[in-house]
C-alpha cells in the first residue's frame, strides 16, 4: 500500500505545495514522523512540529500559513483532521479486514437468526431467539443472552456481555468487557436494616451508531428501557442505571456515572468522572466540566457547568481563585476587626 | 398470565377502589401505562400521573387520597412500592425461570463438589476442589478457580471471575464481569524507586444475600479475609481493597472505591464515586453524599458526610453557599479596607 | 512446611529474641496471631498488639524496642515489612506453584509462537502470530488477539483482553478483566452535531515488571504507542488513554484516570480517583492525593497535590480550613460592614 501525494491530494481533493511524487506507506505524528509517513497539522499547538518533522508529505488546513520553509509536501484541505481521520479509516480497512466466519466452537442456541457474512468468534455464546444483523461481528467469548437483537454492521467485541432482551442498533461498536442490562441497583428497605430486591424487567436499547468503550455497564430498566440515543459516544469503566436516556450524539468522557431515570439532552459534551444525580433532567447542549458532581436540573440549554456541586463554569473558576487565597482573606478580616476595634475605642 | 385487580387485592391483602374485574397482564411506570397494564405510585412526585395514566391498575398506598378522579381501579395496601416489588419478583420469575442443567462444553475440574439443581453454562470453568452449593446457577464463560466455595442458590453470572479459596455465601448474586479475589495492592519499596511484590495469601468471604454489581472488583486480603457481611448491596465499578470490611446491610452506589483496610459499619449508605481512604473505621448507620472523600475515622453513627474531605453534610453546604459568594466577598473585604483607612485618616 | 524461629531467622539474618526452637507453620496479621503463626510489626500504629500478640514468631526492625514484656519470639531484621514480604513470596510459591500445561480446549491460530514452560487455560484464546515468551502463564478465558507479544515469566489472568499488536514486556502481571488496546475515545465533529471516528491504529506497549490490576482500560495509541515504563504498579478500574506515558516506577491507585496524550514522569505517587486532563506533562516524583484533578502541567518535581482543581497539597489544606468556616467568615464581613458604616456616620 504505497500512495503519491497527489493521488492522496486527488482523493482528498486538496492542493499540493511541494513534490506530488513523493510517496507514503504509513502514517505518524508529525513530532514523531519520518521518511514515507503522511502527517496532518490541526492543532496550532502542534504548528512548531511542521517545520523539522521528517514526514514526506502532511496534511493541513487550508487557512495555514507557514511562517519558515517545510521540507515536506503540504497536502492543504478544508478540515486536516477530517480529512485524516478519513485516510485512517482506509489503512485500517486494508490493514485490518474486517474478521469472517463463524469458529466452530461457537454456542448458538436453538431458533437464533444470523444475518450474511457475521462473525462470530471462538467461544462465543448467543442465546435462544436472539437476532444477529448482517456484517455483524462477534469478537470471542462474546456473551451474549436469549432474545438480543444486534443490528447490521455492528461489532461486539472479546468478552462483552449483553443481557436478555437488550436490543443494540445498526452500527455500533462495543468495546471489550463491557456489560449491557445488568439489573439496575433497585431495593426496597423492608424493615429497619434489611432490603429487598427490586426486580429488573426492562432492557437497555442502543440505537444506531453508538459506540460504547471498554468495561463500561450500562443497566437494563425496571421496567422499560434505558436508552442511548442515535449517535452517542460513551468512553471506558462509564456506569449508566436504570431507566437514563442519553440524548442524541452526546459524548461523556470515561468514568462517568449516571444515576438512575436522569435524563441528558442531545448534544452535551460530558468530561471525565462527572456523577449525576438520578431523576434530573440535563438540557441539549450541557457541557461539564471533568469531576463535576451534576445535583439539579438543568434547564437552560447549551450552559457550561463545572465543580462538585457543580456552578457555572465561569462562576466556579472566580470562585476558587479566592479559594486559593482563602487563609488570606481570613487573616485580613481578622485585622480589619481589630482596626475597627481600634478606631471604635478613639 | 392474565389477573383480575381483585385477583391481586386477595393476594397483597388491599382494598379495591373502581372495577374489580379489570384484568391486567403486564406492568408499566405509571406515567407510562397502557390497557392491561399494572402501575404503582408511591413517590408524590409522581402523583400527578395517576389522573391521566391509562395503566388499569395502580397500587396506591392506604394513607393517599385523590384530588381528582381517577380512571384506574386502584389497589389500597399498606407500603405500594414493596408490594410492587413483591409482584415483580413473581413475573420474573413467571418470564425467566431458573435456568438448568450442566453444559456440555463446561469445564469443570477434579474433586469439584457439586449440589443438586446447579446451572453451570457454556464455557464456564470450575477450579479443583471448589464447592457449589445446591441450586447455584453459574452463567456462561464465569471462571471459578480452585478451592472456592460457593452457597445454595447464589447466581454468578457470565463472565465473573472468581479467583482461588474465596467463599461466596448463601443467595448472593454477582452480576457480569465482576472480579472476586484478585491481588490487593501492595508493594513495598525496596530501593529509592522500585518496588517489592507483596503476596496476596488471604482471600474475600461475601456472606450471605450480598448482592454485587457488574465489573465491581473486591480484591483478596494480603492475609485473613476481605470481608463482606450479610446483606450488603454494592452496585457496579466499585472497587474495594484488601482486608476491607463492610458491615451488614450497607449499600454502597456506583464507582465508590475503599481502600485497604478501612471497617465499614452496619446499615451505612453510600453515595456513588465516593472515596475511602485507608485503615479508617466508619461507625455504623453513616450516609455520604455522591463524590465524598473520607479521610479519617467516623466514630459518632447515624452521621451524614458530604465533600471531599468530607464534612458534616449541612455544614458543607453552608460553606458552599458562601463559596459561591467568594469573589463577592473579596470585593468586600477590599472595600471595607480601604474604608478603614480614610477612617482612619481623619 | 513448618519452620523453626531459629531457621527464619538463618535465612533473612536476623537476630532472635526468645525461644528460637519455637515452630510455625502459617503467617498471620499481628493482631489476629495464634500458636504456629508468624507475624510481623513494622507500621508504629500497630506496636499495642505485639504485647498481647498469640503468634509464636514475630518480626521487628532492629530499631525496635520494646516497652513491656513480649510472649512471642522476636526475629529483628532491618527491614520487617521487607523480609515479611519475601517469607510470604516463599509460601506463596509453596501454596501455589506455578500451573503449567496447555488445555486442550485453548484455541491457539496459526503461525503463534509458544515458549517453554507456558500455561494456557481453558477457553483461552491465542490469536495469529502472536509471540508467548517462556514460562508465561495465560489463564482461562484470556483473549490474546493477533500479532501480541508476551514477554517471559508474564501472568495474564482470566478473561484479559488483549487487542491486536500490544506488547506485553518480561515478568508483568495483569488481573482479570483488563482490556489491553481497546480504541482510543476519538471522534472528529463532522457536523454541528455528529461525529466521526478517528481509527486507532497504534498499540498499548507494557515494558518489564508492570502490573496492572483487575479491570483496568488501557487504551491504545491513534498512531504510535500507549507506554507504560518499567516498574510501573497500575491498580484496579483504572483509565489510561490513547498516547499516555506512564514513566517507571510509578504507582497509581485504583480508579484514576489519566487523558489523552498525558506523559506523566518516573517514580509518582498518584492517589485513588485523580483524574489528569489531557495533553500534560506531570514532573518525576509528582504526588497527587486521592480525588485530586490535575488541570495543568507540573514542572517542579516531587511537588505534593491535592484538591480539585489541584493546589499544592499544603496550600488546599489550609484554604480547606478556611472553607470550613466559610459561613462564619461571611457574617463576620457583614457584621464589619456595619460597624463601620456606624462610624463613618459618627
Amino acid at each position: 500500500m504505497e500512495f503519491t501525494a497527489a493521488m492522496i491530494a486527488g482523493f482528498l481533493k486538496g492542493e499540493i505545495e511541494g513534490n506530488p511524487e513523493v510517496k507514503v506507506n504509513t502514517v505518524a505524528k508529525i513530532e514523531e514522523g519520518f521518511a514515507g509517513a503522511l502527517s496532518f497539522l490541526a492543532n496550532p499547538k502542534y504548528e512548531q512540529y511542521i517545520y523539522t518533522t521528517k514526514s514526506s508529505v502532511v496534511l493541513v488546513n487550508k487557512t495555514f500559513t507557514p511562517e519558515a520553509p517545510i521540507a515536506a509536501t503540504l497536502i492543504k484541505v478544508d478540515d486536516a483532521y477530517k480529512s485524516f481521520a478519513l485516510l485512517l479509516q482506509i489503512v485500517q480497512q486494508q490493514m485490518y479486514p474486517r474478521k469472517k466466519g463463524i469458529h466452530p466452537t461457537a454456542v448458538i442456541e436453538k431458533d437464533v437468526q444470523l444475518g450474511k457474512d457475521v462473525y462470530i468468534g471462538a467461544y462465543a455464546y448467543i442465546g435462544e431467539k436472539s437476532v444477529i444483523g448482517d456484517g455483524v461481528a462477534i469478537y470471542p467469548q462474546a456473551f451474549i443472552d436469549d432474545n438480543v437483537k444486534i443490528g447490521t454492521n455492528s461489532t461486539i467485541y472479546a468478552g462483552v456481555k449483553i443481557y436478555h432482551d437488550c436490543v443494540i442498533g445498526e452500527g455500533c461498536t462495543i468495546h471489550a468487557g463491557t456489560v449491557i442490562g445488568a439489573d439496575g441497583f433497585g431495593f426496597a428497605p423492608q424493615s429497619a436494616d434489611e432490603f429487598m430486591k427490586i426486580p429488573q424487567l426492562g432492557n437497555v436499547v442502543l440505537e444506531n451508531h453508538v459506540e460504547i468503550g471498554a468495561n463500561t455497564t450500562i443497566d437494563r430498566a425496571t421496567m422499560g428501557s434505558t436508552i442511548i440515543h442515535k449517535g452517542v459516544k460513551v468512553d471506558n469503566l462509564i456506569q449508566i442505571g436504570h431507566n437514563v436516556e442519553i440524548g442524541e450524539n452526546t459524548v461523556m468522557a470515561a468514568q462517568t456515572g449516571v444515576s438512575g431515570s436522569t435524563k441528558i439532552g442531545k448534544n452535551c459534551m460530558i468530561g471525565g468522572q462527572v456523577g449525576f444525580a438520578g431523576h434530573l433532567k440535563i438540557a441539549n447542549g450541557t457541557r461539564c466540566g471533568a469531576q463535576s458532581g451534576i445535583i439539579s436540573d438543568i434547564t437552560e440549554e447549551n450552559k457550561t457547568l463545572l465543580g462538585s456541586p457543580s456552578l457555572d463554569h465561569q462562576q466556579n473558576l472566580r470562585s476558587h481563585v479566592i479559594f486559593r487565597k482563602l487563609p488570606e482573606l481570613y487573616r485580613k478580616v481578622g485585622q480589619l476587626e481589630k482596626e475597627i476595634q481600634e478606631l471604635k475605642k478613639e
